[in-house]
């Protein structure tokens, strides 16, 4: 892993930070935009305080929004691929990604380091080092094509409210220690198993992750290795937190969806996040020329995918129609129930000849747990009947499976008194209630559930689109966002 | 196009050959082959007329099967890839396999060059260089994954044939000049446009060809530089034979289908090769997260192409649910329709991300030209109606089109002479009747039937598989292929 960029000093200007990784016309595109960023002066930076004239004058726009939108814009340029953003784990723009947000880090005044899983650590320890730590987390990596706010948004807006406090000379008020923690991966793009990152501090990623493949073979050992991060079982073992040491977790995210849009409100605050299977399902069938063997003798694992896919859907649109209930499970709420097939690919791949195996993934999420793993049952029966018709071999393999996560109330409260509070900041006046939603996407916090309690706020985005370019979440939105977490750390004093 | 290896002597045992390309490891195997491959001496190559105690004293067994099938197995160690068979248009294994071909044509006494479309050339005058010639080909190429006899075989057997009348001192005696041409694209896999080769030759390649793009941007025209063949509008259409110089072309390729098998015979001799057409399907949908976008809100555009490819298995497995048939049109042969998907690809491709675009291609056959522009329109249609109903949109795109093409009846019926005086001279008595085929695969013939007429004769292969590994020709039955054309060309004298 290399070394973060060294900051000389807490409020040198964003603009002058340097890289030097230039193999990559992205990366240059990268140095291009650093340089062109208007540079912050102090002045700048302390606008939220200095200036008295106006009501807004304690929120901070030029760090929390103007600043914060500028970082986002920035992360988004550090991409692998060219003309669109994919940052996976450990790619080579994810350790670009991790050492700027490290600069970041250390402006705000936090210690940091990055763990054996790639994980980007700050930490300030407030009033009291040995008491329990305040994690806030969320994720530097990105899917294919992705937008700009997935995961950097949770990242910078703490690092924002942290850099306001440590400007005030805050932070060494606060009354227990605050760690940010920029996880290397919760997409699962790469590895197509999410959390590596998060699942590993909270103690349930099992050691034989490190030997799981991405497509052209390398696995997450080797990975690490390639950046210098030689991982034993002991040492894996180790990235485990102790319970006792945290306090809680917070996670701020873009909705995705489009609920904080049709009520027409920045922030909401998540109860819980959907439970998530995925699965990887391989057709095999009998492969040969496209002229020549007639429809009736085919075993075409294409024409069968398709069925199986076609079936997938009906299923996850009207899963009342394929459940048979019993009286004990009468009122599965799969009402929510999402089902997507985002890969697909076959062999040997030309157009004149009948594939010999097709391979795609899907992923289904609901935040019923028993209803998922009934819609999985149902869908793998019916899935087999239909290869067994088309006498065709059909391989279901769960890839990744994770219970639906619930948020701790108490924590919740606290984060929506805090957005709360800070929608009627900037709005001057009394607003409507902070929403309550459930997440269908999933988030580190599910993660991190399994250490210790966890609370999410939800911001809203456009037409509720995410996992794409057309992303996008209004400036003032990113500042309600920073508002909200530095209204939440002001708590912790 | 590199030089082909010079052959000292007609006789240069196939063992000596040596071949200089050895950056792949597929190379290295080839090399290690062509030592491992036991000489054919001078007594061996003659031992079809020397040994005159059997029976099978004039079958040459020694070229004819034996030798035959060695060149098979050369040349199906000639791969781009590792591990399994690959020769797409002007690659590095196809340049290899072309210069082996070479140097088989040249010690058969054949003259030899490459054109400039790739295909190689070999040519013996005869008594009369200005007669009328008779042209044999097939092609180099294979698909991805392919077994070793497709195309192979009828190169291979028209060489092994003319090599038994150069080494009897035949080749004077031809009353015409014979042609062998060895096509450089005959599957169209690289370019998604079959034919590059023959059709060009017929004079039936539009000039446009030569900007058709591979998957990296690579067109015909890049890939016929890079192997130092500059070719210009002019010298393009120099390609196209006069028809008035060209007296027929014969073929003999495996079958590809489970006919010859079932008969029990060796030979067949076709009739008639079914139209095709090549579609490219791309349905284009909203992109956006797996989990967050409810099932009924979905523009998927995946799950809209399952739908259009159960539609097409349906449709191509009872066309006559789906046509409506007026009074001209009653009747159409539609019963050999044959219908795959190939090749399917999705973006962003990610197992959690709803793709915002799928493609798929489609591979549509039968012998009636008439019944398939019906189902064509027919299945443009509904597929339109369904992306209508799901809100995404289809973008149908004709990629290849090809009309079924008749063989020449009194050239079949010579060929069927010549297999049945063949499969007489093997099994030394009477045999059944030689079957006459329809072929559902797409051969050169197809593009040659433009210029002159055609011929072809099948040879029987295991289960009527092709286009896999496991595509297998009896070695009794390369050796009756090699006889069958022997027994053609002596016809010629």
């Amino acid at each position: 892993m290399a070394s973060p960029p060294h900051s000389s000093s807490p409020n040198r200007p964003l603009s002058k930070i340097r890289f030097t990784i230039s193999h990559n016309s992205s990366i240059f595109s990268l140095l291009v935009v650093l340089y062109l960023l208007p540079p912050l002066s102090s002045a700048h930076l302390y606008a939220g305080v200095e200036d008295t004239k106006g009501v807004k004058n304690d929120l901070f726009l030029e760090v929390l929004r103007d600043e914060a939108v500028a970082r986002l814009n920035v992360l988004g340029k550090v991409s692998d691929a060219d003309g669109y953003l994919e940052r996976t784990y450990l790619s080579p723009a994810s350790i670009i990604a991790g050492n700027i947000i490290r600069g970041w880090m250390e402006e705000a005044g936090l210690r940091t380091w990055v763990d054996q899983m790639g994980n980007v650590h700050g930490r300030v320890d407030g009033m009291n080092s040995s008491a329990k730590s305040l994690l806030i987390g969320s994720h530097l990596d990105t899917v294919i094509d992705a937008g700009i706010f997935d995961g950097a948004l949770g990242i910078i807006s703490a690092l924002s409210a942290l850099k306001v406090l440590n400007i005030n000379g805050q932070l060494k008020n606060l009354k227990r220690p605050v760690e940010v923690i920029a996880f290397s991966d919760e997409e699962g793009v790469r590895f197509q198993s999410a959390f590596l990152g998060s699942a590993a501090i909270a103690g349930v990623l099992p050691v034989s992750a490190l030997q799981i493949q991405d497509k052209s073979g390398v696995t997450v050992q080797n990975v690490l290795k390639e950046n210098s991060i030689e991982i034993s079982e002991e040492s894996f073992f180790e990235l485990k937190y102790d319970p006792e040491s945290v306090w809680g977790y917070i996670e701020l995210h873009i909705e995705q969806g489009p609920v904080l849009e049709s009520v027409g409100l920045p922030l909401g605050v998540v109860k819980g996040i959907a439970g998530q299977t995925r699965l990887k399902v391989t057709v095999r069938g009998s492969q040969g020329h496209a002229g020549t063997v007639p429809m009736s003798m085919r075993q075409d694992p294409m024409a069968a995918a398709a069925e199986l896919i076609v079936l997938l859907e009906s299923i996850c649109k009207h899963p009342e129609d394929f459940l048979s209930y019993d009286d004990q499970c009468k009122g599965f709420s799969v009402e929510s129930l999402v089902c997507t097939v985002g890969e697909i690919s076959c062999w040997p791949s030309a157009s004149n000849v009948i594939p010999g195996e097709v391979t795609f993934t899907v992923d289904m999420r609901t935040i019923d747990d028993m209803g998922r793993e009934a819609v999985i049952y149902e869908l793998s029966n019916r899935m087999h009947q239909i290869c067994d018709r088309r006498s065709v071999s059909c391989n279901i393999e769960c890839k990744h499976d994770a219970n639906a996560a619930a948020c701790d109330t108490g924590l919740s409260s606290q984060l929506k008194s805090a957005a709360y509070s800070a929608m009627k900041r900037m709005a001057g006046e009394d607003v409507d209630d902070v929403p309550v939603l459930m997440s269908g996407a999933g988030h580190d916090a599910m993660a991190m559930a399994h250490l210790t309690k966890v609370g999410m706020l939800f911001v809203r985005c456009r037409g509720g689109v995410s996992h794409s370019p057309a992303e996008y979440v209004l400036d003032d939105d990113v500042w309600a966002a920073g508002l909200a977490i530095l209204t939440f750390l002001e708590t912790q004093m």
